[in-house]
């Protein structure tokens, strides 16, 4: 028994709990950053946070130009407007892509670098504090150490990492994802659903990210198909709790192969994070099948369901697959075969079966 | 779903960790004081950890006079000598009596306290860092915010708690408890299995902290009449991974009515923590039984037995049950029906049952 668990993030989670709790934000400091995309301001969440700002005294500004795959540039802007604002803390309010641009915020804002650094690793751990208020059942960023961010330089996505980019606290309520687009919805889930199933097929699974990422399916896989209809409050507070735990269990493993593969996609293409890594799942965990990973027998018990009843599950979310060219899955194959997160996998694709992988899933 | 979780502790388990992962020290401070007993000097630990601090360059005074169910005048020696060394962290080695120990010393040395406001609460979130290494598979201490004393005002043990008590980090390595002795085996054992039943039979139990005890009381159950023999390198890892996670539980939800009863037997006849819990939980979950308590199922459940099963199992961990005459149980139920533990308890039984347990158990 060889392992660590880490995971120093205070989980806050019930029904109007960034304002019933609020107070817990009074001791990150004297005034916020909301880093958020359009949409919170819809949902809910951004008036819930500004009112528990201003219950405290504490002053706000609003960062809301966060798009899906923050790049760089993006990080920059909200860098630049905390200087500006003296803002000594941050909140963020959204989905992943938020949620990691405000990591990385919080990083570069206490540890500049140049651009051509960024990706390079070893990051103190120090940044700005943050509370996060994740709006999607997906990501599980609120409780990792991860930023995953666009990486024009290697043409991909790729995540910086620091133990001090663990959020201080996460606000999880379902009541934000009431009017969640239905693809928005299963897309997520998908993604949720890839991080438990990817963190049990990491080298670095754990008994602890086993334990986590087993729950994670087990409440998440009845609720796939419903993902695509109306849910109910339970049904989506179970969701975002099942995403928290795929989180976590992440936060201990990484991801491996089908997020390696799946960032190709999504640079690429634009194909949504969590879609992508549903593409890639299915012909994945069959060449785990094949290679006798011992993980893909207590993800099916999770499940309750055999390889083909997981995939077919799948491919219902999924509906008409996108199609690309021979030659560019051969560049994606290439380019995968040298991404970290493939050496994670327990089970390495060589580059002939992640080809195999991208020409099953999208070719 | 209405729920909080917070374990920031840092987790290492595994073979010589202590020395193999020792730089994780180095961020903690110049000067340790080593709060520990008798025991670790013989069985290792202490030799890894002063190994560990001087491969860091760090400074270390040995405070090893903590003794089983920690005194106030303990605790004060020990913030004395932490002055006095300049010490500015604390390394705790052992049990749970030298862990709690350390986390009092950690806090009061920097929120200094009159005897009579120690167990009065409302401590701030500051304390010395800390990092722990159980020696013993039981209390778990090493992953929660309480530290249980010796209450001569109220004559019983109380815990103190802030969130500042949770250790840095724990270092785990079964190989500590290779000679320790069968009866300190058998008892600590118990303790874990309570603090794993006792936190789903809280009314503070979360689905974390659910899941977090059936993990435990799955691995714990079948390795209990194990304690009471020669165990094997494999099982000491678990029973210690087993008792941090039953640690993880009770920091979310608390102890409950066996944990609130037992202090007196503690208290007033020196019997042994782990031993107090195991005599009266045996009856307790007879009571849940009765009162139909939800959880009694799921703990049935995760350790493969029945009630009686499980009943007969601490039976034979027990052997020969102390007896104590009725005025004085009678005296134990009124002063356990005030106790707050027992007010956590998801079904909390009336002065009546805490005497029919105690009865039961030990009358």
């Amino acid at each position: 028994m060889n392992f660590g668990y880490y995971m120093p993030t205070r989980v806050i989670c019930g029904r109007d709990c960034v304002v019933k709790e609020g107070e817990r934000l009074a001791a990150l400091g004297t005034h916020a950053l909301i880093v958020t995309g359009k949409s919170s301001a819809q949902n809910g969440a951004l008036k819930d946070v500004l009112r528990a700002l201003a219950n405290n005294g504490q002053g706000a500004t609003v960062f809301d130009r966060v798009m899906p795959n923050p790049t760089l540039a993006c990080v920059r802007e909200g860098v630049a407007l905390l200087a500006g604002a003296g803002a000594d803390f941050i909140v963020a309010v959204g989905g992943g892509s938020p949620m990691d641009a405000a990591k990385a915020i919080a990083t570069l804002a206490v540890q500049p670098r140049a651009d051509e650094a960024i990706f390079a690793g070893g990051y103190e751990a120090a940044a700005l504090p943050m509370a996060h208020v994740p709006t999607t059942a997906g990501t599980g960023s609120e409780v990792t150490p991860y930023a995953i961010l666009t990486n024009d330089f290697q043409r991909t996505k790729t995540s910086i990492t620091s133990p001090a980019m663990f959020p201080r606290i996460a606000f999880l309520d379902g009541k934000y994802m009431k009017n969640l687009p239905t693809m928005s919805a299963v897309n997520t889930a998908m993604d949720a659903f890839s991080h438990a199933a990817e963190g049990m097929l990491s080298r670095n699974a754990t008994p602890m990210s086993d334990l986590l990422a087993k729950e994670s399916l087990s409440i998440l896989y009845p609720l796939l198909p419903k993902a695509m209809g109306q849910t109910t409050d339970e049904e989506r507070d179970l969701l975002l709790y099942a995403s928290m735990l795929a989180g976590m269990t992440i936060a201990q493993s990484g991801t491996t192969a089908v997020h390696g593969m799946g960032y190709c996609l999504t640079y690429f293409h634009g194909v949504d994070h969590g879609r992508a890594n549903g593409l890639l799942l299915g012909e994945t965990l069959r060449l785990c099948s094949e290679k006798k990973v011992p993980a893909l027998g207590a993800i099916l018990s999770a499940c309750g369901d055999t390889l083909e009843g997981v995939c077919a599950t799948l491919e219902m979310l999924l509906g008409e697959r996108e199609r690309y060219p021979a030659e560019e899955l051969l560049r994606f194959a290439h380019t995968s075969a040298a991404n970290k997160n493939i050496k994670k996998s327990a089970y390495e694709p060589t580059e002939a079966e992640l080809l195999r992988i991208f020409t099953a899933s999208c070719g």
